[in-house]
C-alpha cells in the first residue's frame, strides 16, 4: 500500500509532501509560494468553514467585508505592529500596464502617490474603519468576521503550513470595557479548542504567549498548540487581547454611559488553512492520509465486487438503498462503480486519502445478506449484516472520530514532559515532545535557549500549577512551569 | 418616511447612494475604489453565495482556489485577452519594506524579477494549472468553481456596480469537446437565469454579446440583462464558451479515446456583488430598500408597542411563542425588544433596510389575539389573527416573493419596445428601457451607434425571431432585431 511514497520513519517532511500531492489536496503553482488548493483540499476547508462559521454566528458574530489593499502609512501607526508585519509583504506601486516594443510593462506613468500593501492582516485597514462606525457605547460591541485571502512574502514555503498567500478567517472586535475585550478574547479560544478537539479530533493546550512570540501589537496573546507526530508544535489558533493599541493608533475613541470619551477596547481572531496541515501531521499513517469522519468530504465509499455485468446490476441495485440510508443519516456517500480501475485499485486510492470507511460488496455479499466494513484508523475490516447497516455506520463514524482524539492525545502526553536541568533540557528537546520546565520570564532567556535549540515558548498554559523552581537556563526563581518545543 | 434621502425621481443616481448608505449596505473605504461590505449588505451576498454553490454542486461541480497573483506574461499567452483585461490593474512590483528615515519605505533591493498582476479574472493562471492536470480524455470535463476577490483598476467607481476590488465566483471548465463545452457554457447561463428570476426577483433577458461587447478571450459570450428603474441595462451574469484558445495559449492537449492528441475546450463564468447593486436597483423605492424574501437576511421583524413595563413582558411572552412558530416554517426573524429607540424609529429603520414584514404587537393585540402585519412591498398593514401566523406570513412571504417579480417584469415590459428608423431611435433611447431594433451585424455599425448615443447591444436574444428588416443605421439587411440600451 503506498509504496512508492515515505514513511514518517524514512523521511517525515517527504511523507507530508506526498500526501499533500498523492491525496489531491494542493499544490505549488507557477507564482513562487503561492498554492492551488484542490478540489478535494478545498472541500475539507469548506467543511471547516461550515462549522466554524456557525460557531462564530452563535457567539454573536457576523461577517463583513474589508479591502484587499491596505495604504503604506497605515503600517506605520500602530508602531510594533509595523515591526511585525509590514515588512515582507506584496507591494502594489503601479496601476496599468502597456503595450512595449517586447510585449506588455508597467506604465511608468501609472504609478500610484502611496504604494498599497496587500493585507497581510487587517488591523490597520479596519480599524481605520471603525473609527467611523464608533461614536458612542450605543455602537458597542462591534463582532465582525472576515474570511479572506492574505498574504505574507515567504522565502521558505511549504504546502499548507507556510504560503506567500493563504486562506483565513479574521475576527475583529471593539468593546466599551477590558474586561469585555478580554472575555471575548478567552471565549474565542475556547470556540478554536472545541473546533480542534471535537472537529479536528486534535487535542490542543490553550496558554498565552511569551512576550517574543506574541501577535505585535498584541497586549496578550491566547493560543491553541498542536503536536505533530514528528514531536514538533503547530500553532493551530490565536486569539489576540488588543487593548487600546490599535484605538490610540487611529484615534478611536467613543463616548461612554459617564459621557466620558474613552479609547475603544479591541480583540483580533484567527485559524487558516494552515489547520489542513495539522489535521493532516496529526492523523495520518503511511498508507496516506487519515481524516477524521467529522471533515471528510466523504465520510463512506462503496466499492462493488464484481466479474459480470449482471452481478454489478445486482449489486448496485442495493447499493441505491444503501446509500439512501446512509444519507439519511446525514452521511456523504460515494459510490465508485467506475469500470476503468479495479477494485484494488480503488482500495488504495480510497485509503490513501482518508476516506474513514470503505464498504466492498459482492455477489457473495447479496447472497448472505453482509457489507465487508474496512475503517480506516485501525486498518480493520468486518463482515456486516447489510439490515441496519446505516446505524452500524453511523455509530462507526462516531467511534472512529473518538479513537482518533484519543490516539493523537496519548501521543501527546507520551511526548510531554517535565525537565529540570538545562543538561536534560538539551538532550530532550532532540527527541521532540513539549517539555514542561522553568522559565525566569524575560525574553532574554527565552531568545538564548531559542538560538541554542531552536526551540522556543509555544505556551504559558492557562492550568499551569503554581510551585517553586528555577529557571534551566539561568536559576532564577520562577513560579510555574511553561511547554517548550521546536515549532512549525 | 426616509425624508432626508433622495427620490428616484429627484436624483436617481443619489438615491441609489443613499440606499447603500443608510441601509448601511456598504461604504467607500480609505482605498481609493475599493469598498467595505457591511454585516447588512454582506448577509446578503452569503445568502446568494449559498444558493448558487448549492445550485453549482448540483450541477456537478466543485470548488477549488487558484493564486491571486498572475504572471505578468500569463497575459500575454492570449492575444485577445490581453488587450481586454491587462491594462488596468493593480500591479505588484516589490515584496518588501523597510525602515526608512522618515518612516517606512519599499526596500529597493526587493524587487521581483517579474511583476505579478493581481487577478482581474483567472483564466490564465487556471489554464496554466490544468496543463499540469490533463493529459488524457479520462482526466476531462474538469468542472470547478472559485470564490474570490478581484481586482480591476477602475477610475469611476460605484458601490457595488464597479469598484476596483470586488467578490465574485468563476466557473472554469474543461471538455473533451466542443459539443460538451456548448452545452455546459449555455447550462451555466440557464443557472443563473433560474437565480436571478427565482431569488433575486428580477426578470432577465437572454442572450449572446455582440464581438464588440464579448468576453476577451470567447469565442461567444451568453448573458443574462436585467433592466434597472431608470431603464439602464445591468449586466447581471457571464457565461463564455471559450473555444480552444486558452488550451492553446497554454498548451493543453488531451489524448482522446481515439488516440489523438487535440486541444482542450474551455468555459469560464461568472457573478459578481455587482448582482447587488442589481437587487437594489430593481426593487429599492423611496423609502428604502426592498429585499425580496428569499435574499432578505431578516424576513420578519417583530415590534412590540407599550408603555409599562408590565406590558413589554406580556408582550414579550407571547413574541416568544410566534417566533419559534416561524422559525420552524425557515423563517429569519428578529424581535426588536430595544428600548433605546421608539417604534415609529424602529418602523423607518426597518422600512428604510427593505425588511419584507413587519409584526407590531400591542396590548390591545394581546386581548384580541391578533397582530398588525406590514408588508414591506406594497406598504400596506393588515390584522391577523395570531392564531396559525406562521401559515399566514409563510404564504405572504411567497406573495412578495412573486409580486416583485411580477412587478419588475411589468416595469421591463412597458419600457421595452420595437424600433424601426434611426430618427425613432434617437428619441426612443433617451426615455430609457431596451429598444429591440435590426442591426447589420458589423462591428462598426454598433461603434457608431454607440458614439452617438452610447448605447450598446445588450444582447441578441436567444430567442430572437427571424425577420426581415433593415439596420436602423445603415439600412443593410438584418433578419432579426437586437436589444440596445444604455447600461451600467
Amino acid at each position: 500500500m503506498a509504496k512508492n511514497f515515505s514513511t514518517r520513519e524514512e523521511n517525515y517532511s517527504q511523507w507530508y509532501n506526498d500526501i499533500v500531492k498523492h491525496a489531491q489536496l494542493a499544490e505549488n503553482s507557477s507564482v513562487r509560494g503561492s498554492m492551488v488548493i484542490k478540489p478535494y483540499g478545498y472541500a475539507i476547508w469548506e467543511t471547516m468553514q461550515k462549522e466554524l462559521d456557525r460557531m462564530f454566528k452563535e457567539t454573536g458574530h457576523e461577517n463583513a467585508y474589508f479591502p484587499l489593499f491596505i495604504p503604506k502609512s497605515f503600517f506605520s501607526k500602530e508602531a510594533s505592529h509595523v515591526e511585525g508585519f509590514a515588512k515582507e509583504c506584496a507591494v502594489v506601486t503601479h496601476y496599468r500596464l502597456k503595450n512595449g516594443p517586447e510585449g506588455i510593462v508597467v506604465d511608468p506613468d501609472a504609478k500610484l502617490d502611496e504604494e498599497l500593501i496587500v493585507r497581510p492582516t487587517s488591523e490597520t485597514i479596519i480599524w481605520d474603519t471603525y473609527k467611523r462606525w464608533i461614536q458612542s457605547y450605543r455602537d458597542l460591541p462591534i463582532l465582525i468576521n472576515q474570511w479572506a485571502n492574505v498574504v505574507r512574502w515567504e522565502m521558505r514555503t511549504r504546502l499548507f503550513l507556510r504560503t506567500a498567500e493563504f486562506l483565513w478567517q479574521e475576527g475583529h472586535t471593539a468593546h466599551a470595557t477590558e474586561t469585555e475585550a478580554l472575555a471575548e478574547a478567552k471565549q474565542m479560544l475556547e470556540v478554536y479548542a472545541t473546533f480542534a478537539e471535537e472537529w479536528m479530533a486534535i487535542p490542543v493546550l490553550k496558554g498565552t504567549k511569551s512576550p517574543n512570540e506574541r501577535f505585535a501589537g498584541a497586549l496578550e496573546t491566547y493560543c491553541i498548540e498542536a503536536m505533530m507526530q514528528d514531536g514538533k508544535a503547530l500553532q493551530a489558533g490565536t486569539s489576540h487581547f488588543l487593548g487600546q493599541n490599535f484605538a490610540k493608533a487611529f484615534d478611536v475613541k467613543f463616548l461612554s454611559k459617564e459621557n466620558k470619551l474613552d479609547y475603544v477596547w479591541a480583540t483580533s481572531w484567527g485559524v487558516s488553512t494552515r489547520l489542513i496541515g495539522a489535521l493532516i501531521m496529526t492523523h495520518s499513517d503511511d498508507n496516506g492520509l487519515v481524516l477524521p469522519p467529522k471533515l471528510a468530504p466523504i465520510q463512506v465509499v462503496i466499492v462493488p465486487i464484481y466479474r459480470k455485468e449482471e452481478e454489478l446490476a445486482a449489486i448496485s441495485e442495493k447499493v441505491k438503498t444503501i446509500v439512501k440510508q446512509l444519507r439519511s443519516k446525514g452521511i456523504s456517500v460515494k459510490y465508485d462503480d467506475s469500470d476503468t480501475r479495479k477494485p484494488g485499485f480503488k482500495f488504495a486510492e480510497y485509503e490513501y486519502k482518508g476516506v474513514p470507511v470503505r464498504l466492498a460488496i459482492g455477489p457473495r455479499d447479496l447472497e448472505n445478506g453482509t457489507v465487508e466494513v474496512a475503517r480506516r484508523d485501525t486498518l480493520t475490516k468486518d463482515v456486516v449484516a447489510m439490515e441496519g447497516i446505516e446505524n452500524h455506520i453511523e455509530s462507526l463514524l462516531e467511534q472512529i472520530q473518538i479513537n482518533l482524539y484519543t490516539k493523537a492525545e496519548k501521543y501527546r502526553n507520551e511526548n510531554s514532559r517535565k525537565v529540570d536541568t538545562w543538561e536534560e533540557f538539551n538532550v530532550e528537546i532532540e527527541k521532540g515532545g513539549f517539555l514542561y520546565a522553568h522559565w525566569d520570564g524575560t525574553p532574554e532567556t527565552e531568545q538564548s535557549i531559542k538560538d541554542e535549540t531552536k526551540a522556543t515558548i509555544r505556551a504559558i498554559p492557562l492550568d499551569a500549577e503554581i510551585e517553586d523552581g528555577k529557571c534551566i537556563y539561568s536559576g532564577k526563581p520562577s513560579k510555574f512551569r511553561v511547554v517548550f518545543a521546536r515549532s512549525y
